[in-house]
């Protein structure tokens, strides 16, 4: 199956800075409990490489490792195994930068960054180009999903693509971050 | 756009009874504030017709009432007018009878039940067959969401369809109910 050889090529990033709040400021947002856990899950459902948790705040990373730890190591590794299973992709690190150099050394090769947002940009590819994108190149692949209000202007200058936001039925554009990153991991890697 | 026509005909239930525990007891669980959310805002983004938290615990009623009243009518629908919108879409009721009444009463229609779990069962339709189902029925549907390690057998027997589980690209199938509720509504009422 093709899954089997595009999702080990992908891992997703869920960046707590830079992103913007309500009012376009460029914040850092708090880590969440279940993000920890939804976006482990369902990278873990579509055979992912890695997951990353970012977020420059110290407290906020040693916050996230405890949580890690307690599934992982502790009473909740026998009480919930499946979580465990899925935490096993998480790592926590500082910056956009950390993760690109953790997946460059492993692959050897340069990260293909793609942005996810909720706002219609030039360029940007529908889930069913990229999904042949990812199909035919080497990857590895990395996508980015940003809290709060999103990710910043900065993150799409940087990024090698740019993924169209996920349209339902109207002009309400506010889905969750978990359920975006769900529905684009489907698109992308789901069965077809 | 097909779905214009197909959103309004479907609702979502989330039951917090009658589910399983991990050790198969039934059980009712706790409501928590992000699935009022995260639900709701699926709901909207698909165009449905309405959003039900099922559970028989009084308690959590009054508390899901609260949490809804807050976002609706107080403070936080001016602070964040996206989530008030979403959140008109929700009614908080004890039990499924309720919500079969609510929308027999208003479609004066019997209500087309189906039924999502991880596991597979026999009969099961896969997401395109229901969507085909769904685009040249009359409806009114209801799609039934399990909470804790899903809804009980019962459930299944009684509802008129079952939807295959989401599969990833192997065996683990533990995805949170918010991102298997996502997928399935992208897959029974997204773009193609």
């Amino acid at each position: 199956m093709e899954m089997a050889q595009v999702g080990p090529k992908v891992s997703i990033a869920l960046l707590h800075y830079p992103v913007y709040d309500r009012n376009r400021r460029e914040v850092a947002t708090a880590v969440t409990n279940l993000d920890l856990h939804d976006l482990a899950r369902m990278a873990r459902t579509y055979g992912l490489f890695r997951y990353y948790v970012v977020t420059p705040v110290l407290e906020q990373r040693i916050l996230a490792e405890r949580i890690r730890g307690h599934w992982q190591d502790g009473a909740g590794g026998n009480y919930n195994p499946d979580r465990r299973e899925a935490l096993k992709l998480l790592q926590i690190v500082p910056g956009l930068d950390d993760v690109l150099a953790d997946l460059e050394n492993i692959n050897n090769r340069k990260v293909q960054v793609i942005a996810t947002g909720a706002c219609p940009r030039k360029g940007a590819l529908s889930c069913g180009e990229l999904r042949r994108t990812m199909e035919e190149g080497n990857g590895p692949y990395l996508l980015l999903f940003g809290t709060g209000w999103g990710l910043t202007d900065e993150l799409f200058e940087r990024a090698d693509l740019i993924l169209e936001p996920i349209k339902g039925s109207g002009d309400y554009n506010h889905l969750p971050v978990r359920a975006a990153a769900a529905i684009i991991l489907d698109r992308l890697l789901g069965e077809r």
